[in-house]
């Protein structure tokens, strides 16, 4: 290497330096740790589904995830950085990264902690054994489960026209699908109390089957060989709509019985 | 320059393509315009008071905002970049960067909107015209008031020591401040209803004087020749404290009454 090269070399390493630096000051800003929602939860079961963010806008947040799509257009999950669409009729499509969601929650996952579930436990086995488990009932956790399952209940939502009726209403015909014996991933989150109103208290848990065929929002499952993993969260970023329909939206109304109704 | 030094030109322009695309990339996860809340409301309002967050860590986040400081040591406003912090004696210190905030809302500063406050308004007059006259009762407004006031009530808190008694029983002994045609600027925040339990549903306002000797969080105000502007916000962006005292404390208590009362 000659002299020229030799004298360019330190002005390189401070160019890397500063860029390094600048980059990890923006990184502590909002980690990588963070859940990402767009919308609030009383908003989606009020009626505002028009879509306001793209999945390729959503990916930048997270490689994992769930949620619904533009019009109410199914189930969404994110896994390993790919978006799945369940829609009504139970099949899964892989929308375009430019298709836009009313309503999702994303991070990048990182294990925590994780368990083994005892076979032949319930959906609400689980959420009672782990909520007494987990260090703080007053964080984040985001759910990512592998295995194989005795049985797994979905259901999906159709695709809605305007004027948009409440959620509540939809979900008492909503499509119910019954899984026996199927190997897949249970994709979700689990919100703390507070979060009320803006997010799902508890467990919100989407699943697809691994051949990536089937799958939907889970109402119920019962565990086979089960193992989970939680991504702690302390930090989430709440992005709301500019949206005429959320603007206007009543959001004072206490929409915990429905929401309940919605996720049985 | 020499061949060696031009072979090298292409992989520098790469990295430095490369590194820009990072973060721009990264940049848009979080931008500028959110309000970055450090710990909830109600863990406040219970006693969690042991700071969390260095000032120096906040002020990437934002260069306006209001909490208070570690052990609950008064009232704090951040103002163009710059903490101010009024102790319980109501006099104001600068206080140091490593100082660390239990509780804080911090965004960067930038107006949508604004309005001339009729002179002789009170808090009250000025909270319910500018609420019918938000675009949407939906999302977030930093608040930002500059001018002469008529008269200015504001409040201080004393630094406690562990173990911490709940907000509501060291408000009850308050000390209070009363100006008179008073110069200053309020610094502040109206959040939406939803926000309850998390943050401070509707206006939570500090004052500090033009010469930035006195101030405090407001109980009262009547207008004089006051603008107010006001800056739209769609993103919020929570961390919660990593805290034994916050992982423990109850949070499924709706401590609304206690928080009315704190707030007057």
């Amino acid at each position: 290497m000659n002299k020229e090269v030799k004298d360019m070399l330190p002005k390189v390493k401070l160019f890397i330096a500063t860029c390094l630096i600048l980059m990890s000051a923006v990184v502590c800003y909002a980690s990588d740790e963070a859940i990402t929602q767009i919308s609030t939860i009383d908003a989606l079961m009020a009626g505002v589904y028009d879509g306001v963010t793209t999945l390729g806008e959503l990916r930048k947040n997270g490689d994992f995830g769930t949620g619904t799509l533009d019009r109410l257009d199914g189930e969404l999950i994110l896994l390993d950085g790919v978006f799945y669409q369940v829609t009504v009729d139970g099949a899964v499509a892989k929308p375009d990264l430019s298709t836009k969601t009313p309503f999702a929650a994303v991070t990048f996952f990182t294990a925590d902690r994780s368990l083994k579930l005892k076979a032949g436990s319930t959906f609400r086995e689980f959420t009672d054994s782990t909520e007494k488990w987990f260090p703080s009932r007053n964080i984040f956790y985001a759910v990512k489960m592998k295995g194989t399952f005795r049985s797994v209940k979905t259901r999906s939502v159709p695709s809605q026209k305007k004027p948009y009726r409440p959620l509540d209403e939809i979900a008492k015909t909503q499509p119910v699908f019954e899984f026996k014996n199927v190997t897949g991933t249970v994709v979700g989150f689990w919100c703390p109390p507070f979060f009320k109103g803006i997010g799902i208290p508890g467990y919100h848990l989407h699943f697809i089957t691994s051949d990536k065929k089937a799958g939907g929002h889970i109402l119920d499952f019962v565990a086979g060989d089960v193992t989970a993993e939680f991504d702690d969260t302390r930090e989430l970023f709440l992005i709301l709509p500019d949206d005429n329909d959320f603007d206007k939206v009543d959001l004072q109304k206490d929409r915990s019985a429905e929401l309940k109704a919605v996720e049985k």
